[in-house]
Protein backbone atom coordinates (compact mmCIF):
# COMPACT_ATOMS: atom_id res chain seq x y z
CA UNK A 1 0.00 0.00 0.00
CA UNK A 2 1.37 3.36 -1.21
CA UNK A 3 1.61 6.22 2.00
CA UNK A 4 1.82 9.44 1.56
CA UNK A 5 5.46 9.57 1.80
CA UNK A 6 7.67 10.93 -1.19
CA UNK A 7 9.02 7.86 -3.34
CA UNK A 8 13.11 7.29 -3.43
CA UNK A 9 14.56 4.63 -4.93
CA UNK A 10 17.88 2.98 -3.91
CA UNK A 11 19.44 1.48 -7.04
CA UNK A 12 22.53 -0.52 -7.04
CA UNK A 13 24.64 -1.75 -9.88
CA UNK A 14 28.05 -3.83 -9.98
CA UNK A 15 31.15 -5.04 -12.07
CA UNK A 16 28.68 -6.24 -14.77
CA UNK A 17 27.51 -2.80 -15.57
CA UNK A 18 30.21 -1.35 -14.64
CA UNK A 19 32.88 -2.94 -16.50
CA UNK A 20 31.11 -2.35 -19.62
CA UNK A 21 31.02 0.87 -21.52
CA UNK A 22 27.78 0.50 -23.78
CA UNK A 23 25.56 -1.14 -20.72
CA UNK A 24 26.69 1.53 -18.22
CA UNK A 25 25.87 3.97 -20.75
CA UNK A 26 22.41 2.65 -21.53
CA UNK A 27 21.72 2.03 -17.45
CA UNK A 28 22.43 5.67 -16.64
CA UNK A 29 20.32 7.11 -19.42
CA UNK A 30 17.56 4.73 -18.11
CA UNK A 31 18.29 5.69 -14.53
CA UNK A 32 18.17 9.56 -15.55
CA UNK A 33 15.06 8.92 -16.86
CA UNK A 34 13.48 7.58 -13.61
CA UNK A 35 11.39 10.65 -12.12
CA UNK A 36 11.69 11.47 -8.62
CA UNK A 37 14.50 11.02 -5.83
CA UNK A 38 17.10 8.39 -6.26
CA UNK A 39 20.38 7.21 -4.89
CA UNK A 40 22.94 5.24 -6.95
CA UNK A 41 25.43 3.05 -4.89
CA UNK A 42 27.99 1.10 -7.55
CA UNK A 43 29.98 -1.49 -6.77
CA UNK A 44 33.75 -2.11 -8.09
CA UNK A 45 34.14 -4.27 -10.69
CA UNK A 46 37.42 -5.74 -12.47
CA UNK A 47 39.22 -2.19 -13.16
CA UNK A 48 40.53 -2.56 -9.47
CA UNK A 49 41.89 -6.05 -10.30
CA UNK A 50 43.50 -5.10 -13.77
CA UNK A 51 45.45 -2.05 -12.24
CA UNK A 52 46.77 -4.32 -9.24
CA UNK A 53 47.92 -6.99 -11.15
CA UNK A 54 49.44 -3.90 -13.66
CA UNK A 55 51.33 -2.76 -10.84
CA UNK A 56 52.21 -5.88 -9.15
CA UNK A 57 50.16 -5.93 -6.18
CA UNK A 58 49.66 -9.44 -5.01
CA UNK A 59 46.36 -10.00 -4.21
CA UNK A 60 46.02 -12.32 -0.64
CA UNK A 61 42.67 -14.62 -0.22
CA UNK A 62 41.79 -16.11 2.94
CA UNK A 63 39.03 -18.69 3.02
CA UNK A 64 38.20 -17.81 -0.55
CA UNK A 65 38.09 -14.33 0.43
CA UNK A 66 39.93 -11.12 -0.67
CA UNK A 67 42.24 -9.44 2.06
CA UNK A 68 42.09 -5.72 1.78
CA UNK A 69 45.65 -5.06 3.11
CA UNK A 70 46.84 -1.43 2.41
CA UNK A 71 47.78 -1.38 -0.89
CA UNK A 72 44.78 -2.80 -1.62
CA UNK A 73 42.62 -0.24 -0.31
CA UNK A 74 44.72 2.59 -1.67
CA UNK A 75 43.44 0.95 -5.05
CA UNK A 76 40.57 0.45 -4.58
CA UNK A 77 39.94 4.28 -2.75
CA UNK A 78 41.40 5.73 -6.52
CA UNK A 79 39.51 3.14 -8.47
CA UNK A 80 35.49 2.95 -6.64
CA UNK A 81 35.75 6.15 -5.29
CA UNK A 82 37.40 7.89 -7.79
CA UNK A 83 37.91 6.85 -11.60
CA UNK A 84 34.39 4.82 -11.50
CA UNK A 85 32.52 7.60 -9.10
CA UNK A 86 33.32 10.31 -11.09
CA UNK A 87 32.54 8.93 -14.64
CA UNK A 88 29.35 8.07 -13.61
CA UNK A 89 28.54 11.51 -12.35
CA UNK A 90 29.77 12.68 -15.65
CA UNK A 91 28.11 10.87 -17.11
CA UNK A 92 24.84 11.41 -15.18
CA UNK A 93 25.31 15.67 -15.26
CA UNK A 94 25.75 14.82 -19.16
CA UNK A 95 22.13 13.71 -18.90
CA UNK A 96 20.77 15.83 -17.21
CA UNK A 97 20.78 14.56 -13.92
CA UNK A 98 21.83 16.67 -10.83
CA UNK A 99 24.67 13.84 -9.61
CA UNK A 100 27.19 14.09 -6.63
CA UNK A 101 29.70 11.41 -6.05
CA UNK A 102 30.64 10.67 -2.40
CA UNK A 103 32.14 7.88 -0.56
CA UNK A 104 31.12 7.24 3.22
CA UNK A 105 33.95 9.07 4.67
CA UNK A 106 32.32 12.17 2.85
CA UNK A 107 30.62 14.44 5.60
CA UNK A 108 31.11 10.50 7.28
CA UNK A 109 27.76 9.43 5.29
CA UNK A 110 29.11 5.94 6.69
CA UNK A 111 31.04 5.37 9.81
CA UNK A 112 31.97 1.53 9.59
CA UNK A 113 34.21 -0.37 12.04
CA UNK A 114 37.19 -2.63 11.02
CA UNK A 115 35.47 -6.39 10.90
CA UNK A 116 37.48 -8.68 12.92
CA UNK A 117 35.41 -12.21 12.72
CA UNK A 118 36.71 -15.81 13.81
CA UNK A 119 40.11 -14.64 14.12
CA UNK A 120 40.82 -13.51 11.12
CA UNK A 121 42.02 -10.39 9.93
CA UNK A 122 40.01 -9.20 6.40
CA UNK A 123 42.64 -6.00 6.52
CA UNK A 124 40.99 -2.99 5.87
CA UNK A 125 36.88 -4.21 5.74
CA UNK A 126 34.82 -2.58 7.22
CA UNK A 127 31.09 -3.18 8.64
CA UNK A 128 28.79 -0.51 8.92
CA UNK A 129 27.69 1.09 12.42
CA UNK A 130 25.74 4.00 11.14
CA UNK A 131 24.23 5.92 7.89
CA UNK A 132 24.23 10.09 8.52
CA UNK A 133 20.76 9.92 7.06
CA UNK A 134 19.88 13.58 8.03
CA UNK A 135 22.87 14.45 5.85
CA UNK A 136 21.75 12.31 2.87
CA UNK A 137 18.30 14.05 2.97
CA UNK A 138 19.55 17.48 3.11
CA UNK A 139 21.48 16.68 -0.32
CA UNK A 140 18.36 14.91 -1.49
CA UNK A 141 16.23 18.30 -0.46
CA UNK A 142 18.65 20.33 -2.72
CA UNK A 143 17.27 17.76 -6.05
CA UNK A 144 20.81 16.19 -5.85
CA UNK A 145 21.37 12.65 -7.01
CA UNK A 146 23.60 10.55 -5.03
CA UNK A 147 25.94 8.50 -6.25
CA UNK A 148 27.57 6.25 -3.52
CA UNK A 149 31.23 4.48 -3.86
CA UNK A 150 31.40 1.74 -1.46
CA UNK A 151 34.24 3.01 1.15
CA UNK A 152 33.50 3.95 4.40
CA UNK A 153 35.69 5.25 7.49
CA UNK A 154 35.86 4.73 11.28
CA UNK A 155 36.06 8.20 12.06
CA UNK A 156 39.73 7.50 12.87
CA UNK A 157 40.98 8.15 10.06
CA UNK A 158 41.17 4.94 8.04
CA UNK A 159 39.05 4.20 4.75
CA UNK A 160 37.15 0.91 5.01
CA UNK A 161 36.24 -1.52 1.96
CA UNK A 162 32.37 -1.90 2.17
CA UNK A 163 30.49 -4.45 0.03
CA UNK A 164 27.93 -2.12 -2.30
CA UNK A 165 25.24 -4.63 -1.59
CA UNK A 166 25.18 -3.50 2.16
CA UNK A 167 25.40 -0.03 1.52
CA UNK A 168 22.77 0.15 -0.61
CA UNK A 169 20.87 -1.81 2.46
CA UNK A 170 21.87 0.41 5.19
CA UNK A 171 21.13 3.36 2.92
CA UNK A 172 17.60 2.11 2.10
CA UNK A 173 16.85 1.59 5.58
CA UNK A 174 18.27 4.44 7.25
CA UNK A 175 16.33 6.62 4.77
CA UNK A 176 12.82 4.47 5.38
CA UNK A 177 11.96 7.52 8.02
CA UNK A 178 11.46 10.46 5.52
CA UNK A 179 10.30 8.45 2.29
CA UNK A 180 8.47 5.53 0.67
CA UNK A 181 12.00 3.79 0.13
CA UNK A 182 12.01 1.14 -3.08
CA UNK A 183 15.87 -0.76 -3.27
CA UNK A 184 16.80 -2.09 -6.24
CA UNK A 185 19.34 -4.51 -6.84
CA UNK A 186 20.50 -5.74 -10.24
CA UNK A 187 22.41 -8.11 -10.98
CA UNK A 188 23.02 -10.37 -14.04
CA UNK A 189 19.68 -12.90 -13.75
CA UNK A 190 16.44 -11.41 -14.52
CA UNK A 191 15.19 -11.85 -11.48
CA UNK A 192 14.88 -14.85 -8.68
CA UNK A 193 14.49 -18.30 -11.09
CA UNK A 194 12.37 -21.38 -10.18
CA UNK A 195 14.90 -22.88 -12.92
CA UNK A 196 18.07 -21.22 -12.65
CA UNK A 197 18.94 -22.25 -16.36
CA UNK A 198 15.81 -20.86 -17.57
CA UNK A 199 15.17 -17.25 -17.36
CA UNK A 200 12.21 -17.05 -18.21
CA UNK A 201 11.04 -19.09 -14.61
CA UNK A 202 11.32 -15.27 -12.44
CA UNK A 203 9.45 -15.73 -9.77
CA UNK A 204 7.19 -11.82 -9.89
CA UNK A 205 6.65 -11.79 -5.79
CA UNK A 206 7.83 -13.20 -3.03
CA UNK A 207 6.24 -12.36 0.83
CA UNK A 208 7.71 -13.89 3.61
CA UNK A 209 5.17 -16.99 3.33
CA UNK A 210 5.53 -17.75 -0.30
CA UNK A 211 9.50 -17.51 0.12
CA UNK A 212 8.84 -20.06 3.04
CA UNK A 213 7.33 -22.58 0.84
CA UNK A 214 9.77 -22.51 -2.69
CA UNK A 215 12.69 -22.77 0.42
CA UNK A 216 11.02 -25.67 1.37
CA UNK A 217 10.58 -27.25 -1.26
CA UNK A 218 14.22 -26.43 -2.35
CA UNK A 219 12.94 -24.59 -5.26
CA UNK A 220 15.15 -21.34 -4.54
CA UNK A 221 19.03 -21.73 -6.10
CA UNK A 222 21.29 -21.42 -3.09
CA UNK A 223 23.36 -18.49 -4.20
CA UNK A 224 20.55 -16.62 -4.03
CA UNK A 225 19.41 -17.15 -0.37
CA UNK A 226 21.60 -14.54 1.09
CA UNK A 227 20.69 -11.84 -1.26
CA UNK A 228 16.73 -12.80 -0.34
CA UNK A 229 17.18 -12.76 3.66
CA UNK A 230 18.80 -9.53 3.51
CA UNK A 231 16.26 -7.86 0.99
CA UNK A 232 13.48 -9.21 4.12
CA UNK A 233 16.05 -7.81 6.69
CA UNK A 234 15.19 -4.57 4.97
CA UNK A 235 11.58 -5.06 4.46
CA UNK A 236 11.30 -5.48 8.38
CA UNK A 237 13.57 -2.14 9.01
CA UNK A 238 11.26 0.00 6.63
CA UNK A 239 11.94 -0.15 3.02
CA UNK A 240 8.85 -0.60 1.34
CA UNK A 241 10.16 -2.77 -1.06
CA UNK A 242 13.27 -4.56 -2.86
CA UNK A 243 13.07 -5.17 -6.73
CA UNK A 244 15.53 -7.46 -8.09
CA UNK A 245 16.43 -8.28 -11.91
CA UNK A 246 18.62 -7.03 -14.62
CA UNK A 247 20.30 -3.84 -14.66
CA UNK A 248 19.27 -3.45 -18.65
CA UNK A 249 15.48 -3.87 -17.15
CA UNK A 250 15.36 -0.91 -14.84
CA UNK A 251 12.50 0.90 -17.10
CA UNK A 252 10.01 -2.66 -16.23
CA UNK A 253 11.76 -3.47 -12.35
CA UNK A 254 10.68 0.34 -11.29
CA UNK A 255 7.31 0.12 -12.55
CA UNK A 256 6.23 -3.41 -11.90
CA UNK A 257 6.83 -5.25 -15.05
CA UNK A 258 9.99 -7.46 -14.10
CA UNK A 259 11.79 -8.58 -11.68
CA UNK A 260 11.08 -10.04 -8.39
CA UNK A 261 9.45 -8.42 -6.07
CA UNK A 262 10.03 -8.83 -2.46
CA UNK A 263 7.79 -7.13 -0.20
CA UNK A 264 4.94 -7.77 3.44
CA UNK A 265 1.95 -8.84 0.93
CA UNK B 1 37.90 47.07 6.67
CA UNK B 2 35.63 44.34 8.00
CA UNK B 3 32.50 43.97 6.12
CA UNK B 4 29.39 42.29 8.00
CA UNK B 5 29.78 38.97 6.28
CA UNK B 6 30.74 35.89 8.22
CA UNK B 7 33.97 35.05 7.27
CA UNK B 8 35.03 32.20 4.60
CA UNK B 9 38.69 30.78 4.53
CA UNK B 10 39.75 29.86 0.81
CA UNK B 11 42.98 27.67 1.42
CA UNK B 12 44.84 26.04 -1.34
CA UNK B 13 47.43 24.09 -0.78
CA UNK B 14 49.73 22.08 -3.63
CA UNK B 15 52.23 18.65 -3.92
CA UNK B 16 54.97 20.19 -1.37
CA UNK B 17 52.16 19.45 1.29
CA UNK B 18 50.48 16.77 -0.09
CA UNK B 19 53.36 14.17 -0.94
CA UNK B 20 54.82 14.50 2.89
CA UNK B 21 52.56 12.84 4.95
CA UNK B 22 54.20 14.12 8.24
CA UNK B 23 53.82 17.84 6.93
CA UNK B 24 49.95 16.97 5.22
CA UNK B 25 48.81 15.56 8.82
CA UNK B 26 50.23 18.70 10.42
CA UNK B 27 48.91 20.88 8.07
CA UNK B 28 45.31 19.00 8.23
CA UNK B 29 45.26 19.35 12.36
CA UNK B 30 45.78 23.27 11.88
CA UNK B 31 43.36 23.59 9.31
CA UNK B 32 41.02 21.77 11.49
CA UNK B 33 41.75 24.23 14.15
CA UNK B 34 41.18 26.87 12.35
CA UNK B 35 37.48 28.29 12.93
CA UNK B 36 34.95 28.92 10.80
CA UNK B 37 33.69 28.13 7.82
CA UNK B 38 36.67 27.08 5.26
CA UNK B 39 36.92 25.45 1.58
CA UNK B 40 40.35 23.65 0.73
CA UNK B 41 41.25 23.29 -2.70
CA UNK B 42 43.75 20.75 -3.63
CA UNK B 43 46.32 20.32 -6.20
CA UNK B 44 47.88 16.92 -7.32
CA UNK B 45 51.61 16.36 -6.41
CA UNK B 46 54.18 13.12 -7.35
CA UNK B 47 51.90 10.40 -7.07
CA UNK B 48 50.12 10.89 -10.30
CA UNK B 49 53.61 10.91 -12.04
CA UNK B 50 54.76 8.43 -10.35
CA UNK B 51 51.72 6.39 -11.05
CA UNK B 52 51.73 7.13 -14.62
CA UNK B 53 55.58 5.53 -14.77
CA UNK B 54 54.37 2.54 -13.11
CA UNK B 55 52.09 1.55 -15.99
CA UNK B 56 54.23 3.05 -18.25
CA UNK B 57 51.92 5.87 -19.80
CA UNK B 58 54.09 7.90 -21.38
CA UNK B 59 53.90 11.53 -20.69
CA UNK B 60 53.39 14.13 -23.62
CA UNK B 61 54.93 17.51 -23.16
CA UNK B 62 54.12 20.36 -25.74
CA UNK B 63 56.28 23.86 -25.14
CA UNK B 64 57.13 22.84 -21.11
CA UNK B 65 53.49 21.72 -20.59
CA UNK B 66 52.10 18.44 -19.87
CA UNK B 67 49.55 17.03 -22.09
CA UNK B 68 46.55 15.80 -20.31
CA UNK B 69 45.53 12.90 -22.81
CA UNK B 70 42.90 10.37 -21.70
CA UNK B 71 45.05 7.80 -20.25
CA UNK B 72 46.44 10.92 -18.00
CA UNK B 73 43.13 11.98 -17.32
CA UNK B 74 42.23 8.75 -15.85
CA UNK B 75 45.08 9.13 -13.69
CA UNK B 76 44.51 12.29 -12.68
CA UNK B 77 40.89 11.24 -11.62
CA UNK B 78 41.88 8.39 -9.45
CA UNK B 79 44.57 10.20 -8.34
CA UNK B 80 43.57 13.63 -7.08
CA UNK B 81 39.89 13.36 -7.35
CA UNK B 82 40.38 9.99 -5.31
CA UNK B 83 42.85 9.28 -3.47
CA UNK B 84 44.40 12.48 -2.24
CA UNK B 85 40.72 13.69 -2.18
CA UNK B 86 39.12 11.24 0.12
CA UNK B 87 42.63 10.60 2.32
CA UNK B 88 42.07 14.23 3.21
CA UNK B 89 38.71 14.05 4.07
CA UNK B 90 39.43 11.18 6.22
CA UNK B 91 41.96 12.76 8.19
CA UNK B 92 39.89 15.71 8.54
CA UNK B 93 36.92 13.70 9.95
CA UNK B 94 39.07 12.04 12.60
CA UNK B 95 40.22 15.77 13.78
CA UNK B 96 36.67 16.39 14.03
CA UNK B 97 36.34 18.67 10.66
CA UNK B 98 33.00 17.46 9.54
CA UNK B 99 34.65 17.40 5.84
CA UNK B 100 32.83 16.81 2.51
CA UNK B 101 35.59 15.56 -0.65
CA UNK B 102 34.36 16.49 -4.32
CA UNK B 103 35.72 17.13 -7.89
CA UNK B 104 33.94 20.08 -10.25
CA UNK B 105 31.75 17.23 -11.75
CA UNK B 106 29.60 17.10 -8.65
CA UNK B 107 26.51 18.49 -8.67
CA UNK B 108 28.10 20.62 -11.41
CA UNK B 109 30.20 22.59 -8.94
CA UNK B 110 32.50 24.34 -11.90
CA UNK B 111 31.95 23.54 -15.27
CA UNK B 112 34.59 23.69 -17.43
CA UNK B 113 35.90 24.01 -21.28
CA UNK B 114 38.28 21.95 -22.85
CA UNK B 115 41.00 24.70 -23.51
CA UNK B 116 42.18 25.09 -27.16
CA UNK B 117 45.02 27.97 -27.43
CA UNK B 118 46.59 28.93 -30.10
CA UNK B 119 46.12 26.12 -31.99
CA UNK B 120 47.82 24.06 -29.49
CA UNK B 121 45.45 21.15 -28.26
CA UNK B 122 46.40 20.76 -24.60
CA UNK B 123 44.10 17.28 -24.15
CA UNK B 124 41.75 17.15 -21.67
CA UNK B 125 42.84 20.33 -19.71
CA UNK B 126 39.71 22.70 -18.86
CA UNK B 127 39.11 26.44 -18.57
CA UNK B 128 36.72 27.65 -15.65
CA UNK B 129 33.06 28.70 -17.25
CA UNK B 130 31.27 28.71 -13.93
CA UNK B 131 31.36 27.91 -10.53
CA UNK B 132 28.11 26.74 -8.65
CA UNK B 133 28.26 28.99 -5.59
CA UNK B 134 24.55 28.56 -4.51
CA UNK B 135 25.42 24.79 -4.47
CA UNK B 136 28.63 25.67 -2.52
CA UNK B 137 26.87 28.27 -0.14
CA UNK B 138 24.53 25.24 0.52
CA UNK B 139 27.05 22.72 1.83
CA UNK B 140 28.98 25.41 3.93
CA UNK B 141 25.19 26.31 5.31
CA UNK B 142 25.10 22.77 6.69
CA UNK B 143 28.53 23.72 8.33
CA UNK B 144 30.55 21.36 6.10
CA UNK B 145 34.21 22.09 5.20
CA UNK B 146 34.20 21.32 1.30
CA UNK B 147 38.28 19.78 0.00
CA UNK B 148 38.05 20.32 -3.65
CA UNK B 149 39.94 18.08 -6.41
CA UNK B 150 41.13 20.18 -9.72
CA UNK B 151 39.00 17.98 -11.55
CA UNK B 152 36.49 19.96 -13.71
CA UNK B 153 33.58 18.84 -16.34
CA UNK B 154 32.29 20.31 -19.64
CA UNK B 155 28.64 19.09 -18.93
CA UNK B 156 28.76 16.66 -21.63
CA UNK B 157 29.98 14.07 -20.11
CA UNK B 158 34.09 15.16 -19.98
CA UNK B 159 35.88 15.47 -16.99
CA UNK B 160 38.85 18.01 -17.21
CA UNK B 161 41.95 18.84 -15.59
CA UNK B 162 42.11 22.26 -14.44
CA UNK B 163 44.89 23.92 -12.20
CA UNK B 164 44.10 24.25 -8.41
CA UNK B 165 45.31 27.87 -8.16
CA UNK B 166 42.86 28.87 -10.88
CA UNK B 167 40.08 26.44 -9.07
CA UNK B 168 40.85 28.08 -5.56
CA UNK B 169 40.38 32.04 -7.00
CA UNK B 170 37.26 31.03 -9.20
CA UNK B 171 35.59 29.68 -5.90
CA UNK B 172 36.81 32.57 -3.69
CA UNK B 173 35.58 35.04 -6.18
CA UNK B 174 32.13 33.10 -6.64
CA UNK B 175 31.62 33.32 -2.47
CA UNK B 176 32.32 36.88 -1.91
CA UNK B 177 28.93 37.63 -2.73
CA UNK B 178 28.19 36.40 0.16
CA UNK B 179 31.12 36.21 2.45
CA UNK B 180 33.78 38.11 3.67
CA UNK B 181 36.54 35.88 1.54
CA UNK B 182 40.35 35.46 2.54
CA UNK B 183 42.20 33.64 -0.24
CA UNK B 184 45.19 31.87 1.17
CA UNK B 185 47.85 30.31 -1.47
CA UNK B 186 50.09 28.29 0.77
CA UNK B 187 53.56 27.34 -1.62
CA UNK B 188 56.81 26.68 -0.69
CA UNK B 189 58.02 30.26 0.21
CA UNK B 190 57.44 32.40 3.14
CA UNK B 191 55.76 35.03 1.24
CA UNK B 192 56.69 37.25 -1.54
CA UNK B 193 60.23 38.23 -0.80
CA UNK B 194 62.18 40.67 -1.47
CA UNK B 195 65.73 38.66 -1.69
CA UNK B 196 64.70 35.29 -2.92
CA UNK B 197 68.06 33.86 -1.24
CA UNK B 198 66.52 35.11 1.90
CA UNK B 199 63.59 33.88 3.83
CA UNK B 200 63.55 36.59 6.08
CA UNK B 201 63.06 39.30 3.22
CA UNK B 202 58.80 38.71 3.39
CA UNK B 203 56.95 41.55 2.52
CA UNK B 204 54.13 41.95 5.47
CA UNK B 205 51.77 43.12 2.68
CA UNK B 206 50.98 44.75 -0.99
CA UNK B 207 48.43 47.10 -2.24
CA UNK B 208 48.68 48.20 -5.72
CA UNK B 209 50.69 51.33 -5.18
CA UNK B 210 53.07 49.40 -3.51
CA UNK B 211 53.21 46.84 -6.45
CA UNK B 212 53.61 49.05 -8.66
CA UNK B 213 56.73 50.34 -6.94
CA UNK B 214 58.28 47.25 -6.37
CA UNK B 215 58.25 45.97 -9.95
CA UNK B 216 59.24 49.19 -11.32
CA UNK B 217 62.16 48.70 -8.91
CA UNK B 218 62.47 45.43 -10.12
CA UNK B 219 62.59 43.93 -6.55
CA UNK B 220 59.66 41.21 -6.79
CA UNK B 221 60.61 37.94 -8.43
CA UNK B 222 59.64 37.50 -12.47
CA UNK B 223 58.37 33.95 -11.00
CA UNK B 224 55.92 35.68 -8.34
CA UNK B 225 54.33 37.89 -10.78
CA UNK B 226 51.77 35.88 -11.91
CA UNK B 227 50.66 34.58 -8.93
CA UNK B 228 50.53 38.29 -7.42
CA UNK B 229 48.43 39.75 -10.83
CA UNK B 230 46.14 36.46 -9.71
CA UNK B 231 45.92 38.01 -6.68
CA UNK B 232 44.87 41.47 -7.69
CA UNK B 233 42.63 40.00 -10.33
CA UNK B 234 41.11 37.96 -6.98
CA UNK B 235 40.90 41.04 -5.22
CA UNK B 236 39.31 43.08 -7.82
CA UNK B 237 36.43 40.87 -8.49
CA UNK B 238 35.44 40.89 -4.82
CA UNK B 239 38.08 38.58 -2.43
CA UNK B 240 38.97 41.01 0.30
CA UNK B 241 42.55 39.79 1.08
CA UNK B 242 44.96 37.07 -0.56
CA UNK B 243 47.50 35.79 1.80
CA UNK B 244 50.58 34.08 0.53
CA UNK B 245 53.16 32.28 2.60
CA UNK B 246 53.64 28.49 3.87
CA UNK B 247 51.18 25.91 4.65
CA UNK B 248 53.13 25.23 7.62
CA UNK B 249 52.48 28.76 8.78
CA UNK B 250 49.06 28.56 8.70
CA UNK B 251 47.98 29.97 11.84
CA UNK B 252 49.96 32.42 11.68
CA UNK B 253 48.87 33.66 8.05
CA UNK B 254 45.47 33.88 8.93
CA UNK B 255 46.02 35.24 12.18
CA UNK B 256 48.11 38.13 10.21
CA UNK B 257 51.02 37.69 11.56
CA UNK B 258 52.85 35.87 8.97
CA UNK B 259 53.12 35.73 4.93
CA UNK B 260 52.55 38.39 2.51
CA UNK B 261 48.62 40.07 2.16
CA UNK B 262 47.51 41.35 -0.32
CA UNK B 263 44.39 43.79 -0.82
CA UNK B 264 43.19 46.83 -1.59
CA UNK B 265 44.83 49.22 0.76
Amino acid sequence: MMNSKEKLYVIKIGGNVIDDDRRLTEFLRDFSALQGKKILVHGGGKLATKLAAELQIPQHMVDGRRITDAETLKIITMVYAGYINKNIVVLLQSNGTNAIGLCGADASMIRAHRRISNNIDYGFVGDIDEVNHDFINSLLQLNLTLVVAPVTHDQHGQLLNTNADTIAQSIATSLSGYYYVELVYTFEKPGVLLDVDDETSVIPSLNPEQYAAYRDQQKIFAGMIPKIDNAFAAIGAGVHKVIIGKAEALHNLTSGNGGTTICHE
